[in-house]
């Protein structure tokens, strides 16, 4: 299969255009990440909100500009919040991304994340085994790390997407994102990525800012991939242990700029 | 209406009376900023404890030193363990602090907050959409970053003071703390204190911390509002982008002392 | 009462043993803390994985290679999930932690505690206060912070270890970790170590990760133990504020190797 690169100039523009509106991003999350992907969301300019509880989901889903649902420390009453926000998302008009943290090996959250599938997310971004295992393929995950590399999923998150109708992304050392036609492959970030815990799940909460007013979904979840993969690259030179790292992408996420994604992706 | 204005003097001695005494803060917050309050508490010089289960949140609140409550990411059972917490505060004599989050947009959160305004907290802390909110006026809030500026809440705060007894300090670019006679600015902080998540939410916790032992309350919590806002300038200069900056505002909590807060208020 | 000392070429070689195979460990912990502590097991080069669900934990727990149990945050839901989670490592053969915090004062999760001291934890890791009362002895604890000294605990901690057949641990300014018989001291650290929230919490996950094959489960806690102190320490040397340090913590548990425990426990 040949893929499509993303350029470095569509990209920047989207990045530009997201920025402009400071978008608001209702996040549903696991409780791990909640704190790093507001910071993240803050950093890079966007509004997040995590409102949690059944009796306001609905109502918050309706008022946010997008909505990110992320299963990784899913419960039962979360799940509940869960269906009332994307029902009212949906109702809405309001885009909303699906991040199947650890779908596959665990029967609880891999049925919740299918029965969000008929629910037909705008965007899923996920790693190789989670996209694998949401298209019903077999997978070498253990939990949170995948052990597929990403190119190893670009059938199946061709096949999800074309059966759910939201743009797919894979990301790994190679970003694949496609709306089951066209693919596009983003060649950046950072193994360091990996080692700070957050990064992948504050990603789809920013794929959820990007599709606010986005024209073309593909263009907009492939060009939040992007922003997220290039900052990465960029603060690992800057800090290349863990502990700085984790600083240094917020802290190049708020300096990110068109000019920086088209030097990286030119 | 004119203000009075804090005294780096005055804002010093209290610094230094809460700092010798390490007061326990129990901490019933949102999910978001759990980490994020525990460390500024204890980079200050206080504790912090987050105690949450409707089975013990009685017995800890009569214990510590000062609660504080943070509507955040309000659910039931946590309404429930709160409202336990306030009771037993109530009965101790334990103060206790309300940071009404996102009050205003959202019923089930704003009609919490009204409930608990009955159970007269000591002081409350809010941006200018949430302390309209709460004192019955029309707001621009879109949820926890506020659209009014802070002096357009002065009015209101000081009507919420004398109607339910509190403290009232509304932050902003401009701090306005007042008991609904007197009314104290504290012109200082920083635009990046809203580019990380928790800043305000952790300014309520100091702020419990500061209601321990005081005797002249306005003051305290004027002055814990001072203390957040010059550590937060300080922190900027060192470090001007939002990753750096959350860590050198932990930094500069440690290291603030009375006469920093004599130099940036005189 | 003759300590013995751990020597730096031991905890150098099951470091290495540790890192080598970047173990699996099921956390179930404190909202305070999930962050820190998959950022330490990441940093370390551990695998965190927070999967909480009543419906899922028992899978979980059978799956990863170690099981870390924190009651920080303890609900009637947590302590539910905590039950099948600990079930099924027992079934398993899985070695798991528990983390008493605040054990003492609060009859909720002290309670709780001594239920799953009949589950026969394969490791204990608290302070001096919460390790006395765990032991039925009476603590000058008031919450998350001891007020005693560890040595003061060795003899409950030896007492806890024959009762319950578990490697105790008592952190504090010395560690202490013992069998029941054999007493092993680690004199490294700094007080920073008590200024970040989550480092005690994040020690717990970090001993669950060097039970994961152990040959001998008094040497492997307590490599755990220098592993974090040592780490700590040189965190302290080139980061003396606790912003900074929580930072300079994480990376130094990336690069910390045998060769530093060597040079810093010899």
């Amino acid at each position: 299969m040949t893929y499509l690169s993303l350029s470095g100039h569509t990209a920047g523009r989207e990045l530009n255009r997201v920025r402009a509106t400071a978008p608001l991003v209702h996040c549903l999350t696991n409780s791990v990440v909640t704190n790093f992907t507001a910071n993240v969301l803050l950093a890079f300019g966007a509004a997040p909100a995590m409102v949690v509880a059944r009796e306001e989901v609905a109502d918050f889903a309706a008022i946010a500009g997008a909505l990110s649902v992320n299963v990784g420390t899913l419960t039962a009453p979360q799940a509940e919040a869960i269906r009332l926000a994307v029902a009212s998302a949906n109702q809405a008009g309001t885009p909303w991304v699906l991040d199947p943290v650890a779908a596959g090996p665990l029967a609880f959250r891999t049925d919740f994340c299918r029965e969000l599938l008929d629910a037909r997310p705008t965007a899923i971004r996920g790693n190789a085994s989670e996209v694998r295992a949401l298209a019903g393929l077999a997978s070498a995950g253990r939990g949170v790390d995948s052990q597929d590399s990403s190119e190893a999923a670009v059938d199946a998150a061709r096949a999800l997407a074309e059966r759910c109708g939201a743009v797919v992304a894979v990301t790994g050392a190679v970003d694949y994102v496609t709306d089951g036609e066209r693919v596009l492959a983003i060649a950046a970030g950072d193994p360091l990525l990996t080692r700070v815990t957050g990064t992948g799940c504050s990603l789809s909460a920013l794929v959820a800012a990007f599709l606010v007013g986005a024209s073309d979904r593909l263009i907009a979840v492939a060009s939040a991939c992007a922003t997220m993969a290039v900052a990465g690259g960029l603060a690992a030179d800057h800090a290349p242990m863990p502990g700085r790292f984790a600083v240094a992408l917020l802290d190049q996420l708020s300096l990110i700029d068109s000019a920086a994604l088209e030097g990286a992706l030119s």
